[in-house]
């Protein structure tokens, strides 16, 4: 990536939070962001995230080869998007002022190293993290290409999808404390197992969100001891809730909290929940979208318009206030997070021809409107 | 313990399956085994199993001082009795003609080093360790002292029993192969969760244990990728399964098969099982449990008769042949493999004196009927 931006008139910063920003110079100060991320979950795919950053570099190429562009473009590869602590955008929720920094400061997982040792390791330092904000100072839009990574457009036979906005989500780690004890010796009844507290509330997790009409995960499980001799002393698992509306999310959370603390009762083990991460539905920009409808339909026929269950960038960068779209490609088999994710090339093609089509009109409209932030 | 060894008048050596041995001479080539292991879980507690081995020390070194015994006394520690691997008792199934090579050769966990990798790093050969029962060639008897690990003997405020024989055991590798997908974006009827088939199937684990008057636990448990925003893709735990009877771990392990295949079909996922290792129930010598009793009356003025859930090296020695019988001492709220085990010093005490009592008594029973295999 950072090759290729060497054979562009770019200049390239990595800032407080670790996001790495390549800036394309216009007539005036006022910037269009188009963002992604290269970072990819554990064994993950090769389209989460590179599309996005990948696509955007070709814009700027396409854009520096015609001069000096009325505005400035810029495009920024956002750090850890996928949340290597479970607090998922934590780069681009340092620059949107919606890190939390006591619980960032807190987070470990099992008995590894914490976040703050990990961010010092790669030279970022948690408490300068928020000041990566004024990258968004003069930010009149905010534009992200992304996979839909669910099975929607693929059963519609759609290539593309202009995004509404992002579902609401609460992320947290439970743990389950019981008593580790003999596999062979300790009866049945006298047992104080953390795994079986743990294999309930997941029926539950899963229970509630189709009852609610979200989705719902336990993606992460830990046993300690951890071995086939032991009843499980410990268990520590995440749970994922996700909901198109605030309502429904706090609904199922309230609920799965509820199930807990009965099971935990039953199985005479405690329970703890800690928040890992969470976020509110976020809509996006009302124009942007319009111009992403009048792109899509220009290079693909239809503009179909959804929500993203998966949270992405944009979202933070909406909430920062900065007018923010994103367009979905193709997934097939409606996969992602997994080396099985995949995405048709001549269905890439059309994404990276809309995005360029958004950027045009978005720079068009901003330039008309007469730019600066909100002004779309 | 090999300082300990050292102030004796005893030879010393490790066998081709790493167990060690420390030999008093006697009269008479025919000897009384005492046996144990050093070696315990992760995060295992204090006296499984050093416990055994420093009581045997004690008694080498009271018989040494009597000047050269009428048999030979020898005392061993058997390699790896937890099963690192999850094949318990290894070095003492060695010798007892018991190890499955083929089994062995294929034992891996997770994407970690094979079984026969870390025993070459120990100096041991895979193919050799069957030599091992060469030890066994003039062993008249076979003790072992060890502690409950179960909470009987605490209830029934005693301080030792004498052990009848081990239960059978089937201990087994579960894989659940799903599909990995993001947690936001995959709808809930469209998952292959791998996790949720786990969950049901360890429910199941101890339904069954429960109505079959066994034990049942799940006590490892791996998700993958697993991280907090995917859909488990695959998932492989451990079951294992006692009961005092072969057919009672026989229809435990037939019905909790079955479920699974039932729960892989219901959540569109495959499942595999592979046997890590598994005991039919063991009985003793009965004129060792004889000479057993005795020695617990004498010492502690009641001797209680019980059944082992947890297996121990006596189990493989037993079935090589050797009169083989075991004694327990008490453990506090009946907890073992883990930090918390332990038992009041007064009952170690007593516990030591009583295997010294058994180890006179089997010494003097094997000479008056003139010594040899199988001769108590």
């Amino acid at each position: 990536m950072c090759d290729k931006l060497r054979e562009l008139p770019v200049d390239v910063e990595t800032d407080e939070a670790g996001n790495q920003w390549a800036t394309l110079p216009g007539r005036s100060e006022t910037s269009v962001l188009i963002g992604g991320h290269l970072d990819s979950v554990p064994n993950g795919g090769w389209l989460d995230g590179s599309l996005n950053l990948l696509a955007g570099l070709e814009i700027l190429r396409r854009l520096a080869l015609e001069g000096t562009p009325e505005l400035t473009i810029r495009l920024v590869d956002w750090a850890d998007e996928e949340g290597s602590f479970g607090h998922s955008l934590l780069g681009s929720s340092a620059a949107s002022g919606h890190l939390d920094m006591e619980r960032a400061r807190g987070l470990v997982w099992g008995d590894g190293q914490g976040l703050v040792e990990v961010l010092a390791s790669n030279g970022v330092t948690l408490e300068a993290m928020p000041d990566s904000a004024r990258q968004l100072a003069h930010a009149a839009a905010y534009l992200e290409l992304h996979i839909e990574q669910g099975p929607v457009l693929e059963t519609l036979g759609l290539p593309l999808a202009v995004v509404l906005g992002t579902f609401a989500v609460e992320r947290h780690a439970v743990r389950f404390r019981g008593q580790a004890a003999h596999a062979g010796s300790t009866p049945m009844d006298q047992r104080q197992d953390a795994f079986a507290a743990a294999a309930r509330l997941a029926l539950e997790v899963r229970r509630s969100a189709v009852t609610h009409g979200g989705v719902g995960t336990v993606g992460r499980v830990v046993t300690e001891p951890g071995i086939a001799t032991a009843v499980v002393g410990g268990c520590q698992l995440t749970v994922d809730q996700r909901h198109v509306e605030a309502n429904g999310v706090a609904a199922m959370l309230d609920e799965v909290k509820r199930a807990s603390a009965v099971i935990a009762g039953e199985e005479r083990v405690s329970v703890e929940w800690e928040r890992l991460w969470s976020i509110h539905p976020i809509g996006f920009d009302a124009d942007l979208i319009g111009l992403a409808e009048m792109a899509v339909r220009e290079v693909a026929g239809t503009a179909y318009l959804m929500s993203s269950g998966p949270v992405h960038d944009a979202a933070e960068i909406a909430r920062a206030g900065v007018p923010s779209v994103m367009l979905f490609v193709q997934s097939l088999r409606g996969l992602s997070h997994t080396k099985e994710e995949d995405t048709r090339v001549e269905d890439i093609e059309l994404s990276v021809r809309a995005l360029d089509r958004l950027t045009a009109l978005t720079i068009e409209t901003c330039r008309a409107t007469g730019g600066g932030s909100g002004s779309v």
